[in-house]
């Protein structure tokens, strides 16, 4: 029963997914998760679903923090409320008042650096990180980092959607990865 | 007891808020909300008081609008689960799949183009739009004027912070604003 239920909650947030090819450029075939985001049936099971997965798999979760400006914020702040533990921002630099520490990283479609405030994160916490989607690993690997220098503890990674071809879940080892959907 | 309890959230949200004086540039005193997000309680407390509102001053809201990456986005999901609506993201141009609306824009610190997916609000929706700040006022005058392209109708708007001098507020007249806190 617990698995047909979770499976109906998977299937809903599938078919709120749509897939648009040649965007941001030709090649690329984006999923967008706005949809999702639309229905709120649907943001409820994003929630809950990756809620239950921490609290079966984690005894204790200091942090949710997520990588990185702007989607990795939408469902970060959600899964912190429900796990009653704060949220910390990952940004791209220069958007953190401060003082930061900075790592620089691969983009799917470019390059970037990512910041984090250097009082975001206390040594030795236990942080779950967020994002909405997994394709080459490069922002979550830069938030492994930070929390790295931070000398904080990665639990683990969740995203709402993976692109398994981009092989995110290997460059991110030995950290785990838990995504709802995943995609070839 | 309202009051007062009421006052005591608005309290602990203010305890929560950072002044850091000439970032991102010199003469700008920047409001960092970013300790709200990392205790549960703050952010809890704008959440309630946010719903609150709304559930107080309008009979039905169809959707919560979030203008604009980045921060917008920390707020809208949850006020939008608390409400049981749907979350709708208005992002800067080039973010968006699919048939889009967009507007040109002031920033505080420059200017912009901001965009929403063409079928992301019918025509007769009542939204309510949600930024973390009110400055000048113009992402959330933008995201009016997306509204009025869309035909959809704007209850109100709601923020965290609003920096009274700079008049964002008479800007996105006739429209209303509600903000939990407001610094000179």
């Amino acid at each position: 029963i617990m698995a047909s239920e979770q499976d109906c909650r998977l299937k809903l947030i599938e078919s709120r997914v749509r897939a648009f090819p040649d965007f941001p450029k030709k090649g690329i075939l984006f999923r967008d998760i706005c949809p999702i985001l639309k229905d709120p049936e649907a943001l409820l099971a994003v929630t809950s679903l990756f809620e239950e997965y921490v609290k079966d798999k984690f005894q204790q979760v200091d942090l949710v923090v997520a990588g990185l400006d702007a989607r990795g914020f939408l469902f970060g702040p959600l899964l912190a409320q429900r796990l009653g533990v704060g949220f910390v921002l990952v940004r791209k630099k220069g958007k953190l008042p401060g003082a930061t520490v900075s790592v620089a990283y691969d983009l799917e479609y470019g390059k970037a650096e990512a910041e984090i405030q250097a009082d975001a994160v206390s040594p030795g916490q236990k942080v779950i990180l967020i994002d909405d989607l997994l394709a080459t690993g490069g922002t979550l690997f830069a938030a492994c980092a930070l929390m790295r220098q931070l000398k904080a503890e990665v639990l683990g990674c969740l995203v709402a959607v993976e692109l398994k071809d981009l092989n995110g879940a290997d460059k991110l080892k030995p950290h785990s990865v838990y995504s709802l959907l995943q995609y070839e």
